[in-house]
C-alpha cells in the first residue's frame, strides 16, 4: 500500500479506542498508507489518562508506539475537530447519542455499532458489497436540522451479516437475485467483544443461542443486498428523496439460526440457498462466480480492499477458523463445500474474519471509498 | 431398574470391547438389571490378554471389576455360543464379515457399526422411535442360506441421525408427516472414536466437514422414520416379503450439513423443518407434543429407556452440550429454542449424547425390546 | 448415607446462595443425609425472588426442586436464627462484614472465604487434614464482646491449597515433618468463580498468574500443617491462649508458582518435596503412605468424607482433570506419577476437584466433624 | 533480511518435509535469505509425488508455490546431492540410519530429531547459546571411517529444552555457573507432531506427563550450557580430542516436571533457579541480564536470529501463549514473572513458540552460523 502521491496523510479519530474494535482500528490505523491517528476517545474512565494506561490491550499484535502517549479524551466533537474522518467502535449502548452529536458537530463517523444501521437515512455498507449506498448521504445532510455540509454517519453491518452477504452478493451479480436463504452460524468468541463470553460458558462447549443476532441477520441482509428507489412525490433540496428498497423487487425469506461455539476468531457459516433464476446456476458456475467477483471498492483502489475477495477452497475440509482466518489479514472472505442442496438450490460454508472484514476492516474500506469518492473532504 | 422377577441374568458377549463403543458397553452392562456380560471379543492384538491388559480404557467411570479379569477373545462365534445378545461395537473396516458370521452361528447381533444399515433385510432402529421394525428379522431369518432360528442382525444408527429423528418422530406422530428438513449439525470429537480427531486439528477451530455424514443422515432418516409394504406377489416361507417404504407416501426431502466442533461429548443440531400439513403447527403445539412423547421402547418397560423421551428447555440458550448432555445418563435428548421458521415452518435445536442414546444406549435399549418382544430367546 | 437413626435433620442455611460456591453448597446439600437446607441469602438484587428467578444456575445437575421456590433472603442473620449452621460461599468483598455480623448473632458459620483465615482465632481446616484445630472455638467465643455461645467462624482453605495439603497431611504423618515444598499448579477456570474468566483470555493459552494465590498457598500450608501452641501467661476464662503455630518446630520454605489453564474444573498440581528425616522414604514407601492415610473426618463418621482420602494412581500419564475429577463426587484427591526428584526427595502430582473438597464439600465436612464433636448444637 | 551480496544462493534439502517440523522448514526456507529449496526427502509412500499431493498442510501460512510442484525423493543421499546443507525433520524411528547415511555421503545434516543428541562428538546447539560448539566437528568428521571432508551431523534440542536454556545462559553469562533448577512445563500439543495428540485426551484436560521428555530436558541443558575439555592424552589427526563436560566444573541439579495443555502452540515453562554466587543477582538485575543478552549468532549477522533474544515483560501475567508466540516470528524468547523465590534464589516463567525457535528456526539459524564460519562450504 503506497501513500497517495502528493497528499497529506488524512487525520482519523477512533472512538471507543479502548475497547476491542478500538484496538483493532489501532492496529490496522497506525499502518494505514492514508490515514493517521489524530485523536483517541473513550469513557471519562480513560479520559486524561495516555493510552497506554487507559487501554487494556488485547490484541495479538502489540501496541503501537505512535498511540501509547497519545492522551485519550472524552468522547465530545471539540478534540476531534481536525478530523476529517471519525471511526466508531463504540458500545451501542453510548454509541447513539454520541455518533449523533459527532455528526450534528460536522464531523463524518464511520461506526461498526449497531444503533443507526436501521436509520432510513444511513447506509449500512459492505465494503465489498454496496458502497454506492453511499449516496444516501446527501439525503441524511439535507434532512438534518440544521443541514449538514461534511457530518453524516455510515455503519458497516453486524460480523456474522458481513461474511454472509459478500458470497450473496457475489453470487447476485453473477445469477440474479436470490429468494431463500437458511443461515446457521457457528461464531467466534471475539465478536461478543472483551470480557464477553466466560470461559465456564463456552469451553467443552456450544451455546445455540447469541440474543438478537439472528433478527439482525435477517433484516441487515435485505438493506445491504437491495437496491435504492425514489420516493414518489417526496424531495429534499428539490432532489427526489431515497429510499432503501429492502430487496423489495424480490423477496427474500432469510431464516438464520446462531450458534456460539469455542473458537477465538472466525465467524463460520453454514449457507443454503435459492436463486429465483430455473434453472439455477450448479455448483461449479456459482464457484466460479464467486472467484471471478471483484469488489467496486478493489476496482476503485480502496488500498484495504482484499486482493481476492472471495477465496474459494478445493479441500473438502476446508475454510477452518485456525487454517484460514488470518489470510489477507482477513479482509476477505473464504468460502467452500460449494454442492447442490437437496432442498433449496447450493449450500456451502462462508468463514470471515469477525474481527477484521467484520467490523474494524469494513469500517475502513468504508472511509477509503468515501475518500475516493470525494464524500469525504481531506 | 430391576432385575427381572425370577429370570436368570441374560449372557451378553460385546464385539470390540476394547474401542470407544465397546468401552462404553461394558459401562453401562456392567450395571444392567438384565444382561450379564459373559464374553469380550477384540482384534487379534488383545486376544488372550485380560480386558484390563487390553484396553486403553478411555471412560470417566473407573473400569468395572467384573472385565477386568475376563480373557479377550478373537472376534469368532464360539466363545459366544452361549450368549443370548451379541452386542457390536466393531469399526466398519471389519464389521461387516465378523457380523455376518456371527449371524451365520446363529447369534442375535446388535450393531452399532454402519455396515447393515443399509441392507434390505436388515432393520435399522433408534430404539424410542421405531422398534416395530424387529418384525423384518422373520424374513431375515428365513431367507438366510441356511434359514435361522435365532441369528440376526439389528443396527441402530448414526449417532447425528439418532439425535434428531426422536425429535421428529414425535412430530410426525402428533402432526403428520414431514415434507422437508435443514439440518445443521455442530458434532463432538467423540463421534469420531480414539485417537479420532487430531487435537491440531480441533483446538480454537471448526471443521466443517465429516466424510460421508451428510449422506448418512440423509439416508437413514428416511429409512426409520418411514414405514414398511408388502411386496407384492413376493413371499418368503408362505409369507409375503416386507421392504422398507423409506418415506416413501410424503417424499422427505433431507439437507444436512455436518461440522465437527471442540466439544467433547454432545451433539447439537439446529433443525428447520415443514409439515405436510396446513397449517402447520404452532412453536407451543410443537413444543407440547414433544414434551408428551412416550416411545413404545419406555411403555413396553425397556429399563434402559429414558423416563423423559425428550426434555424441552425454555431458557433461550438451552440446551448445551456441557450442561445438558449427562442428563438422564444421556438416554434421552434434549430440545431448545422451538420457533418459527421464516422459510419452513418450525426450527429448533436438538442435543443429545453421541455416545450414550446415540451409540450404545441405543443397541441396549433395542435388545431390551427384542427381549420383551421375545425375539431373542434368553 | 444414612440419616442419623433417631435424629431431626439438623437445619442450615446458605449466604451467596446464588453465586458459583452457593449454588454448589445447594447441590450438595439437597441429597445430604443429616442437613436441610433451611434459609438461603444473597445480595439484595436477589432478595425477595424465588430462588429460581433468583439465580443463574450453572451447575451441571438440575437445580433441586426443594430449593426453587424458598425465598432468598438478604444476608442478614434473622432468617437464619433457626439454622444450626450457616454456610457461607460470599465473595470476599462482602464475606467480612456479613460473617461478622452472623457469629455476633450466635450463629455458626462456615465459611468458604478467605476472609478470616488468617485470624488468629478463627481456624482453617482442610477437613481431611487438620479438624482438630475446631478446638479454638472456645477460645474465639471467649475472647468475642461480648462472649458467644454458639456462634464462631470456621474457615476452609483456597482450592489449591487444599489439593496438595491433603498429600502433605500424609505424608507428614507417616515420615515426620517437611522441609522445603516447591509448588506449581495447573488451575482450572472454575477456581475464579463465575463470570470469572472470559474465554478470550484462556482458550488456546494459558495464564501463568494468578493474583494473591502463591502468597495464599504459602500461608495457608503452614497454618494448617502447623499445630497449636499454649501462649506463655495469658489465659482466658482460666484457659491458656492458644495460637497455631504456623509449622514453626520445622520452618517449613514453600514456593509456589501458579498458572491458569483451559480446564472448566480439577486443578493440577506438580509438587517437589523435601523431607527432615535422613534418608528420606522411597517412592514405594511414599505411594504407600498415601495410599493407607484414612482422615479422621472419616474415621469420626463424617458421611461427606471419601471412602478413599487419596486415590494413588499407577498410568503414568494419570491423574487428568477430565479423566479422575469427578471419582468419589469430588471429595478425595487424587496423586500420580512419585517418583524421585533430583533436587530435592519426591515429586509428584496432584489432581484435585476445586469446586468439590476444594470449596463447598470441605465446608460441609467441617460441618459434619463439628456436628459429631458437639460444637454445634443441632 | 537481505541476500548475500555478490553470492549464489545455497542449495539446501529437507528430509521428512511432509512432517510437520518439515512443512515448518519449508515455510521458513520459502523465504530465506540465503538459502533455497532444491530436493525434498520424504517416506517411500510420499516419494515419486509432487509435493502438493504428498503433504497434507497443516501450517496456517500456505504452502508456498515453490514447493507445489518439486517432487519428493525417497531419504537417499542422491537427489541431495548438491545440497550445501540438509535439515532433518525426521521422525526418530527412522533418522538415525538416515542421518548417518546422509553423513557418510560427505553431506552436512542439521537435525531436529533426538537421534544424535547424545552422541559425544555431534554437537547439540541452542544458536542463541552454544554455537561454538560447532567446533567438534572437525573431531566428527576426523572419527568418521572413512574421514569425511564436508559431511557431519549438528542436532538441535528439544523443544522444551531450548525455550529455557536460552534464559539460563543469558544469567549464567552475567552472573556465573548456576547449581540448581527446578523446571515445570506447561507444552502445547505441536510439540507432539501431527496427527500426535488426540483430542479426546487434551480438550479440557491435563496431561501430566511426556514420555521422555523430563530426562531428556534434564540431560541436554548438562550438555548445552556447558563447556569442552581436552580428553588428556588422547588425539586425533594430532589434535587433542574434545569432550563435552557436562557442565562438570558447577555440578547443576536438574529437576524437570512435564505436562501437556491444551494449547495449540508455545511452550509455558516455570523456572527457579540458584547461582553459586553469593550473594545471588536481584529479580532486578536478572531482568537486566536477560533484556541485554545478545546472541553470538546474532552478534555474527545469522539473519534468522531475533533482534530481541529475550523479551521481559513487564505486565503481571505474561507472557502468555496465545498472545505472545508470534511475536519475532517466534524466533526470541518470551520471560516474565521474574521474581525472588523462597527455596531458591529466582523464579520466573518463559515462553517459547516451540516451533520456530524450538524446532526448525533453531536448525536454521545453526546452518547460518556454520555458513558464516565456513565449516559449510556453500
Amino acid at each position: 500500500m503506497q501513500r497517495m502521491a502528493g497528499k497529506e496523510p488524512i487525520k482519523v479519530g477512533i472512538l471507543g479506542a479502548t475497547g476491542t474494535v478500538g484496538q483493532r482500528f489501532i492496529t490496522l490505523l497506525s499502518v494505514h498508507p492514508w490515514f493517521t491517528i489524530h485523536a483517541l476517545g473513550a469513557s471519562s474512565r480513560s479520559a486524561g489518562k495516555v493510552y497506554a494506561a487507559a487501554a487494556n490491550w488485547k490484541q495479538i499484535t502489540y501496541m503501537p508506539n505512535a498511540v501509547k502517549d497519545m492522551i485519550v479524551h472524552e468522547c465530545k466533537p471539540e478534540p476531534f475537530a481536525e478530523c476529517a474522518i471519525v471511526f466508531s467502535g463504540l458500545d451501542s449502548d453510548v454509541a447513539g447519542e454520541i455518533e449523533s452529536a459527532f455528526r450534528a458537530a460536522d464531523l463524518a463517523v464511520f461506526s461498526n455499532a449497531k444503533n443507526y444501521r436501521r436509520d432510513p437515512h444511513v447506509p449500512l455498507i459492505v465494503p465489498l458489497v454496496n458502497p454506492e449506498h453511499l449516496s444516501i448521504i446527501g439525503q441524511q445532510q439535507a434532512l438534518h436540522s440544521p443541514p449538514l455540509k461534511k457530518g453524516f454517519i455510515v455503519t458497516n453491518a453486524n460480523c456474522s451479516t458481513t461474511a454472509h452477504v459478500i458470497a450473496l452478493a457475489a453470487l447476485e451479480k453473477a445469477f440474479g437475485p436470490l429468494e431463500t436463504l437458511m443461515i446457521t452460524t457457528l461464531q467466534a468468541i471475539s465478536g461478543a467483544g472483551y470480557p464477553g463470553v466466560p470461559s465456564l460458558d463456552i469451553i467443552d462447549n456450544v451455546v445455540p443461542y447469541i440474543s438478537g443476532e439472528e433478527e439482525k441477520i435477517e433484516w441487515e441482509t435485505r438493506k445491504i443486498l437491495g437496491g435504492m428507489e425514489e420516493m414518489e412525490g417526496q424531495t429534499v433540496s428539490g432532489r427526489p428523496l431515497q429510499q432503501f428498497d429492502m430487496h423489495a423487487q424480490t423477496p427474500l425469506k432469510i431464516s438464520a439460526a446462531c450458534n456460539r461455539v469455542p473458537v477465538t476468531t472466525g465467524h463460520m457459516i453454514n449457507v443454503s440457498l435459492k436463486f429465483s433464476r430455473r434453472p439455477p446456476p450448479s455448483p461449479q458456475q456459482v464457484c466460479e462466480a464467486l472467484k471471478a467477483y471483484r469488489s467496486d471498492a478493489q476496482l476503485q483502489g480502496c488500498p484495504s480492499a482484499p486482493l481476492q475477495t472471495i477465496t474459494v477452497h478445493d479441500a473438502p475440509d476446508r475454510p477452518q477458523p485456525r487454517m484460514d482466518r488470518a489470510h489477507q489479514d482477513g479482509a476477505g472472505i473464504n468460502v467452500g463445500r460449494v454442492r447442490q442442496c437437496p432442498v433449496l438450490d447450493i449450500k456451502f460454508v462462508v468463514l470471515a474474519d469477525n474481527v477484521s472484514i467484520g467490523a474494524a476492516t469494513s469500517s475502513i474500506i468504508n472511509a477509503e471509498y468515501a475518500v475516493l469518492q470525494g464524500v469525504v473532504s481531506s
